[in-house]
């Protein structure tokens, strides 16, 4: 059996009986019932995920930054040269991307997966090599990766999660890196909602109107040419994917197999967030979105996918960084269950 | 000259060079310009606030929680026993409340004033008696404090925050407990916004639609008998506020003259703020709005003071644990600006 398919058939569902105690258990709190709003039913659904009432603490904490090029950057669709990839890598691993200092804030460790940057990066601490191409190619020419290299790719995301949680992780955060990855992010959320592309297409980091359009056209290109069936999410990936989405897809399901949450970033993430769950459609009770990137593709996925963001701050930088800010909310939906004191404990009247 | 007149004398606007500063800052740092979106803003405000570029870390962290009753409790507003306020403090002071747990979340302590609560509140660690009255007047038969009494009351919001940050606090939080003090907050909201006290009014901890019926006119009929009037701020306070009110209040102006940031909780915290507003119109630019209560007086007051909250999770708790939900984020705006490379010094290249 494939790492793949050992790994999909190791995930279950929630507990639903762990989620029935976290109800009863909210009731009892010193406070009104339902006050604390969405993080009543993340405690919730943390307690179905760790399958434990009250849930244990989600910590420690890794960022995984996914980073990878792409061969569709040829095509013009973003404003920054391709070395930026690598140059942010080197960013990251010195410590001073935007990731980073969110990092801190949140006591998570920040992890970078080499998964396809074009250029080398010299080895550093934290830096994990995983290089299964130098970026992906041109995906209006045919398909972004072949089969045994979206194979290799979904590989390291399992292994990637493995390794975290074997080293204690509690909570995941998805993060990625890569000039041009908002074009193969928002095919594939075209492929998997059913939406036109030019209603998931956005600006990306940073795009006028004409790079906008003739974005939206390179993604329909991309689409037609690799015949890109959403019943074929594998096939899908391969065809208009990143490695990096690769490796998300894989760290998802890795972790819901592993019984562990993942926050969802933005919009890279959505999208394979979308993947991944037409492979494995229970590991989605695992995952958490972590903010409302301002990409258009990512409203889309998360509507799709049946999840509301925590934070919502009008962010679109990438990195890990809007799901590394979603870190202390959920850790204080835990400590709801966790700390908070009952009526009777505490001695404090209810409700007349 | 009055320790008012003194902290109002003492406030000035937020510094226009930092700012300008920290705008020139944001656009060279290794992210694409705006990206980081609300966290931008707020990043930038914090510099005028403190006065420096960048500016610096805010911490430690104080939430205070001013506890009061109401008199206006004997008129059927809120289906919660009195004694509930007292058992309240009694629970924080143990630290089994949801204000404490995000408290530990976040890293900030947690300080009570016992500005008034009706009950003998045993003495703790963490508690401050300041206590004006047990309990203020029944708003509906005349004011809810005398002059003295408001006056005593704004005094004491004034010492704690100077003392919190004589100790080194370098960013305040608002907290409150009061069982009816949601019926307070809307009359306060109704007088400074100019809005029909049933646009404002809301189901505070959990009230049904006949109970919501009777506490509009309760308002009404408050504001109508003390004849309050916004160009009056103080004579507001005294007519329809509560003593949590006017400790939030000096609390917000006293924070301005001090250049520290405060992180306004809910609609207690919002209807505070709109008095304080009307006392010291700068001191509004130490103030972040931490989360959207559920209460609509908290977005109408919101919209008035033109400020954009950073958390909207369907909380209506109080206490300040909206507000503490919103430290790690305010924080994070500061570490942008303190710690992220720029493209200069981190050798990435910049947009085409």
């Amino acid at each position: 059996m494939s790492l793949l398919s050992e790994t999909v058939a190791a995930i279950t569902p929630a507990s639903v009986e762990a989620m029935a105690d976290a109800e009863e258990r909210q009731s009892v709190l010193t406070k009104p019932r339902g006050s604390l709003g969405v993080l009543e039913d993340l405690g919730t659904r943390l307690c179905g995920m760790y399958a434990e009432c009250p849930p244990p603490m989600p910590e420690p904490v890794t960022i995984v930054v996914f980073a990878g090029d792409h061969g569709v950057h040829a095509q013009g669709v973003s404003p920054w040269p391709q070395e930026v990839t690598a140059q942010m890598v080197g960013n990251f691993l010195a410590g001073g991307a935007v990731v980073n200092a969110f990092g801190r804030q949140v006591g998570a460790e920040v992890v970078v997966i080499d998964m396809g940057v074009a250029c080398e990066v010299p080895p550093a601490t934290g830096l994990i090599v995983r290089k299964i191409a130098a970026g992906t190619a041109d995906m209006t020419q045919g398909p972004a990766m072949t089969p045994a290299q979206a194979q290799a790719a979904i590989e390291v995301g399992i292994e990637v999660a493995r390794d975290r949680v074997a080293r204690g992780s509690r909570l995941l955060v998805t993060g990625d890196m890569g000039i041009a990855n908002t074009t193969a992010s928002a095919a594939l959320i075209s492929v998997f909602t059913g939406l036109d592309p030019a209603e998931v297409t956005g600006r990306g980091t940073g795009i006028d109107n004409p790079m906008l359009e003739h974005k939206v056209s390179v993604i329909e290109t991309a689409i037609a040419i690799n015949r890109v069936n959403p019943n074929h999410p594998l096939a899908a990936l391969a065809g208009v994917g990143g490695f990096e989405h690769a490796g998300v897809v894989s760290y998802l399901l890795a972790a819901a197999a592993l019984r562990t949450p993942v926050i969802l970033d933005g919009v890279i993430a959505c999208s394979a967030a979308l993947v991944a769950r037409a492979i494995a459609p229970c590991a989605a009770d695992y995952w958490v979105a972590g903010h409302r990137s301002v990409e258009p593709g990512a409203s889309a996925a998360l509507a799709h996918l049946g999840l509301a963001p925590l934070v919502d701050l009008g962010m679109r930088l990438g990195e890990g960084s809007g799901a590394a800010l979603a870190v202390p909310l959920v850790q204080a939906a835990a400590r709801i269950l966790r700390e908070v004191a009952t009526f009777d404990s505490a001695g404090v009247s209810n409700k007349e």
